[in-house]
């Protein structure tokens, strides 16, 4: 790289929600001067960053504007101008994860293609281009169905099980993928740096929030044998390598009742199934990241401990000015981290900040988290 | 208190150096809206805080004027004009560590004093108005003059030997202290909450350059036995509660060769024996004055593995704009952690940062700290 990663290099951040959040508190370590766009004028990152800028992330004309004087950039969401990025490159600027790979993750049915011609294991799916094509689908009853584009957080997902769902689906252009009845969701985040260097963290198992969709509750590492933890392994670093990313892939897969190992889906970014790594592992995926970027050797990712993550969600039925209830009495138990994001509103299941949850004992740990989901809330 | 600490609480740090860069990384998890007042336009949390102020630490206005809209003021450094604090203190603003030990431990000679008469161990000493007294003086050479005042990191120390040495002692009011043939530098960081909690760090051992008079080296946990340690930390926790402190304090000791533990420094604030707690404990010495300030339950602060801290000096013979020789090679390496302060200029000495190595075989974190020590190199 020609400039030295600290103190010189300038890198600008796509987006400045809690993943660039967190990614600045370890980017301060190397005197990275961080640039940041978000839409939002209280974004979380806005007052930690040598500027932050107000912007849409999918105009053109901001994105192209806000990185033209920049060395690098980076994101902590997909829902970007790639075309902005496309050009910023042309003209010399650093994009990592580069700006081909978030065009075709930003399309969930080029992202199954991609999986497919790569012998990536998948679910069977189909893409159709409106509604209409769901009567004569390739695939039976059940399915999920999703929107091509800007789905998130279980946004433009529609389980699709009776003639009466498909009257109700989405009427834009989709992917249906086949059910897959999974005995768990698991997710394996990979980095790989720009000398081809690749690494993987250990598999970690999740749990849903069936309400929200969102990640409730994350256990690291996981218990299952090595056999299916070296397989999603191997998963992750044959895709990090067959995309040839600079930077790191939350890559989340289904664990089936028959222990096949089925990917569901990438982000290219820091990923709500790493955030234990923080406290859980000798690095962490937002210091990884920055390793990956600036093609430094990639760090230790083996976990110090167990690790139990779980999201701290705006409780339903509160909308307003964010209320940390029970703050003092979880920050009594042992083993226990907040990570608050800066929100100054709550509402449903707004991603208000998460709690990391470590014990040399799984049990304990796990038991530690079910009692701080109990007791802390945020209201309004 | 009458605010939440997140989210509501606007926090003043008085000093935007490294400690109150470090402090904000972890403030950041708890929402606490930062005011920094430096007198250096450049300081390394200009960047990093809701309101960043360039002014001096010792006027009155300045100082008074930055807190009276705050609701709670903490320091990074001791030199600060405590009369604003104190008016502060009576107009309701709530000022951690309170500015009576602030002023206290201003002052070195009025820090003897309350060593004496609270029984806390500590060598001899005698205070002196000016150089004069230094003929007729109490000890025996040799002996260590110290300022009174704004001595720091070895300014303002003076060893006398001789009566050509007592020529050319420092004028002004000074404490002289009987010179200790120490085995070990050791140090102990405790903590204590409104609520009357204390707590205590494990016991570190330091090692110091003798040219620049800094720590140059230091190890967590310390290897003596359990009844040095035991006695140090009893040692803390007494001038703690003595004190009645709020906050952290780290109480910096000599162990003599005959096993005797001699107080020698008091610093009301994160300080430089404590970085390693980042990485090597389960809470850090950050996330503990935060818990303490807002009176929390205070953290656990157990090793959780060995951990050896080095600060990053500037080369002597080098000044200007900082470049860092052999990041690449020595993040190649197990269990290094590299902390940049942010700071554009280097000269000889200046405190650029500082490198954790953990490591849980103690001997490997020993040898890895040496290579990083002459790998890792600041020069301009």
């Amino acid at each position: 790289m020609a400039k030295d990663f600290y103190g010189e290099l300038q890198l600008g951040i796509l987006g400045g929600g809690q993943l660039g959040r967190m990614l600045i508190q370890e980017a301060i370590n190397y005197n990275v001067n961080v640039h940041v766009l978000d839409p939002d004028k209280n974004a979380p990152c806005r007052k930690l960053c040598n500027k932050f800028e107000c912007g849409s992330l999918g105009d053109f004309e901001t994105v192209y504007n806000f990185g033209k004087d920049l060395d690098m950039i980076t994101i902590e969401i997909e829902k970007v101008n790639v075309d902005a990025l496309e050009k910023l490159e042309g003209e010399g600027v650093i994009v990592y994860p580069q700006s081909r790979i978030i065009r075709l993750i930003q399309d969930k049915g080029l992202q199954k293609q991609f999986f497919k011609q790569n012998d990536i294991p998948t679910s069977a799916f189909q893409l159709i281009s409106n509604k209409d094509n769901l009567v004569n689908a390739s695939l039976n009853l059940p399915y999920i169905q999703k929107l091509r584009k800007d789905g998130y957080d279980g946004k433009g997902v529609k389980k699709i099980v009776t003639q009466q769902d498909i009257q109700e689906a989405f009427e834009e252009a989709s992917l249906i993928e086949e059910w897959v009845d999974f005995e768990k969701e698991i997710a394996v985040i990979v980095a790989r740096n720009d000398k081809g260097e690749v690494s993987t963290f250990p598999m970690v198992e999740m749990e849903f929030n069936p309400q929200a969709n969102l990640v409730e509750f994350l256990i690291a590492p996981s218990l299952y044998g090595v056999e299916i933890q070296q397989r999603a392994e191997a998963i992750a670093k044959k895709i990090a390598d067959d995309l040839q990313i600079v930077g790191i892939l939350a890559v989340e897969m289904f664990l089936t009742k028959n222990g096949d190992i089925l990917v569901n889906e990438l982000a290219p970014r820091p990923h709500n199934s790493g955030h234990q790594t923080i406290e859980g592992n000798y690095v962490s995926q937002f210091a990884q990241h920055l390793r990956a970027i600036f093609n430094l050797p990639l760090g230790d990712t083996r976990c110090r401990t167990n690790a139990v993550m779980i999201n701290l969600l705006g409780e339903p039925g509160y909308e307003g000015l964010a209320k940390y209830e029970g703050v003092e009495e979880v920050l009594a138990m042992e083993g226990v981290y907040i990570h608050l994001y800066g929100k100054k509103y709550t509402k449903p299941f707004r991603k208000m900040g998460h709690v990391c949850i470590i014990n040399d004992d799984r049990e304990k740990a796990i038991s530690n988290a079910r009692k701080v989901q109990e007791i802390l809330k945020v209201k309004a």
